[in-house]
């Protein structure tokens, strides 16, 4: 994957040296030779990787590498340092401010390609869900993202596929730390297993395993669904470098080598667990975006877009199976009137409870939507005539028969509710038919003085034919059982 | 990138070799001995790619290739046919099938591996977005999205960056056949200014430049961010593919070798517009998503959603800069009677007739959404209170003054709406408590006999004074150019 790479070294001929051997890889390559300059050009151009130089005068990589990682513009842009240190603890002074990796002067030629092909494959992942972020910033769906730094680094799951008894305690010990919850088995197959069952943030594999390939065991969790998006985490001696390269070629995130630091384990394993909830958060927008387009958001209750796409599904249903299909059509009576009387805040906690009240009556897989305002609409699939006029009395009562509690005088008002109803089988129908045909009988209901049912065809119906003795504890999947044995129907 | 192939072939030494070639290099393999065998694996196991020999007994592989390219649970997975033929002919009769490339017996190594990881690249990315895909499928936010095959190949733009005259005729030629429009350019340079002022979808890329290195500029174009994601299809020569192979790793999608054949050509570049649009489309999902969680699906306007999102943000700004906004809620008049009168049909037809006149009415910045029902907002940042009064007024004599068309008897209806104002300064409000103060006056308005307008602290307004002489042909950005200079106020 070509790329624009970022070289920054306040010394002319490192630039030079890195620039010519990234040019003829077929990057593009723009440089920098002071942190300012580094920031400017990262700010206003697209970079897709920094290449960091620690040790300059003024600006130090350190503050430059951090300054990157705190902007949101630009904290995705993976950064790696490159130092003539080879301290542990400059190592891990730099991933702690946010660098994605670190490679010692003079630097290896495989070392260095391989982690910028990597990091680059990770950021281009990842720019095409901040595009759409963006997208849904601007709108208001979600608010502001943050950047790769604010996320949290605790809590992870972690599991360590690692045989050598050593480093397998250190790493359990080092990383439990963080409150992360560490397993570790010691072969692939059980790690595969334990995969199957239970979910992860974050792969730490072994190239060294006695009995197995760890570049093996990293190409089945990169083709298995379950690990494929895992970040994983080589562990590997210093001469595994070649494989190591592969190993990111294949698509691992990172690796760290033997002996093992703690500092440096903690910390390469934070800016994975920070990146990866990142991305997850990235990836929820979408979610979020969708399901805020097909529900209502005062009361949680599917829309009307929401209602006529799955309405016209359900009519062909009915058609075709030749069975009976409620609608039932819900409007609070005067609800005008408390919006005006008790302010719109408590006129919301009526539509809440009352939406609540509608939902918790029905079976699961009725279709309950707000059309808009105080009107309801309740679509029950493969009922009978008598059980759909038993459900809108149900519906009709549960509202009436209990003050909804509000922020009104007095904690609680007395709400009704007119209901229209209709069974639709039969032929060919289409929505706005059907919505008429139920909205005339709720302008009945209206009529004959609200707080009453009306369904078409049998006109107002009559409540002592449908009381319960007392409230039973019914099923929500099965009217059949809350329906008395006797019922008379007009 | 590690990956999980399908190797299809009768004979099972040809198999075994493929399996050994593609283990050794970390991918996961699994095999198939038929035709019938193959549609079954990839139908039942997740395949990130096929490679599938042509002659076999029974079912051949132009048919494997063609029912997986049509189902649309598999038609996003690559298929490279593998074949001892080297009529051109059979090659695009697999290409016109749905195959992703072809490669002879015996098989190149370098030019294998180069399209296997080029190819899992590209369906990789492909994934995340049908992931997203099919929870929106799932929700009824987009209809069934079909397959690649599926999506037309006609009237695309072409980019040819080609300095031979002969082969740059032939493909002008070839390509404009399908309705295309193709642009040729003898330079690297030309191409990439041309790139800057038009929208392409496809760019092929020569190989044999005279005095430009063709990967270099692949490279170049891969790193702009205008041409990053588009499919670059390199031309080459025999001897150049190694260089070839170089390309793809950078990120071209597809090549073709001269001589060029005119049919290779064209099914070659069918393929890659099919699967551009194919991509196109699953993105474009996300962005409907996205608006239809703010917009009202029945009327375009914005919904409360979106109204609560930015109205909290414009009372901020409003905050900040001492100026005064104005809140116009306005209820169209006596409703319902229209929707129990002529059916919900008419009654849709008004809000919508209603919606594209207040909107018409207002300038681009103001905020104007519907609440549900009949109800409806609109938010005035930075004007006067007299401003304020006149665009309320004009507004409702957009609706009383002309009848809304609508298929009622008589063809239109004579609608009224009253309107409650309120105009917001100094101090900290909330959004509730702003809905309350202009629904208080809504409600004065009502009682005042409807088809008016009230105001906070001034009351019902005077329709005389704000007549406009004749109804002038006003910018919408400015309401000062349409008060009457002498207008009076209360």
């Amino acid at each position: 994957m070509s790329a624009r790479v970022l070289v920054v070294d306040d010394i002319l001929p490192n630039v030079k040296l890195l620039e010519a051997k990234l040019t003829s890889e077929y990057y593009e390559v723009v440089t920098a030779t002071s942190g300012q300059e580094a920031l400017e050009k990262i700010e206003n151009q697209n970079m897709d990787i920094v290449l960091l130089d620690v040790m300059m005068p003024g600006m130090d990589g350190f503050e430059v590498c951090s300054r990157i990682k705190n902007n949101a513009k630009t904290s995705h842009i993976p950064v790696v340092m490159v130092t003539a240190l080879t301290d542990t603890e400059d190592k891990v002074r730099g991933l702690e401010v946010g660098a994605d990796d670190f490679l010692s002067k003079p630097i290896n030629d495989t070392a260095l390609m391989a982690r910028v092909r990597s990091l680059v494959r990770l950021k281009m992942a990842l720019d095409e869900w901040r595009l759409r972020e963006n997208a849904a910033n601007q709108f208001g769906v979600v608010s502001e993202t943050g950047n790769v730094m604010s996320e949290p680094v605790e809590a992870a799951r972690i599991l360590v596929i690692e045989d050598k008894e050593f480093d397998k305690d250190k790493i359990t010990k080092t990383l439990s730390g963080d409150l992360n919850i560490v397993f570790s088995v010691d072969s692939g197959v059980k790690g595969i297993e334990m995969l199957s069952s239970q979910d992860f943030d974050i792969i730490m594999v072994s190239m060294n395993l006695k009995d197995e390939d760890g570049l093996r065991l990293c190409s089945h969790l990169r083709s298995n669904e379950r690990s494929r998006s895992l970040p994983i985490v080589l562990v590997a001696e210093e001469e595994d470098m070649p494989r190591v390269a592969q190993g990111l070629e294949m698509g691992a995130h990172d690796y760290i080598l033997r002996p093992l630091d703690k500092n440096e384990l903690m910390a390469r394993i934070r800016t994975q667990i920070r990146r990866k909830r990142f991305q997850d958060r990235l990836r929820s927008t979408y979610e979020i975006s969708l399901s805020m387009a097909l529900t209502d958001s005062l009361t949680g209750l599917y829309n009307r877009r929401y209602l006529e796409v799955h309405l016209e599904k359900l009519i062909q249903q009915n058609e075709r199976s030749n069975k009976a299909m409620g609608v039932i059509m819900m409007d609070i009576d005067h609800f005008k009137a408390v919006n005006d009387t008790h302010g719109h805040g408590a006129g919301d906690e009526v539509l809440k409870v009352f939406s609540h009240r509608i939902k918790d009556s029905l079976r699961s897989f009725d279709l309950v939507a707000r059309l808009g305002g105080e009107e309801f609409i309740a679509i029950l699939p493969d009922v009978s005539e008598k059980r759909a006029h038993m459900v809108a009395e149900r519906l009709r009562r549960s509202i009436a028969d209990v003050p909804i509690p509000c922020s009104a005088e007095g904690g609680a008002l007395n709400i009704t509710t007119s209901i229209g109803g209709a069974i639709i089988k039969d032929g060919k129908h289409t929505i706005s038919e059907i919505f008429d045909r139920v909205d005339k009988c709720l302008y009945e209901a209206k009529n004959a003085g609200r707080n009453c049912t009306v369904f078409e065809g049998i006109g107002k119906l009559n409540p002592a034919d449908y009381q319960e003795a007392e409230r039973p504890i019914f099923d929500k999947d099965e009217y059949e059982q809350v329906l008395p044995p006797d019922t008379k129907q007009a």
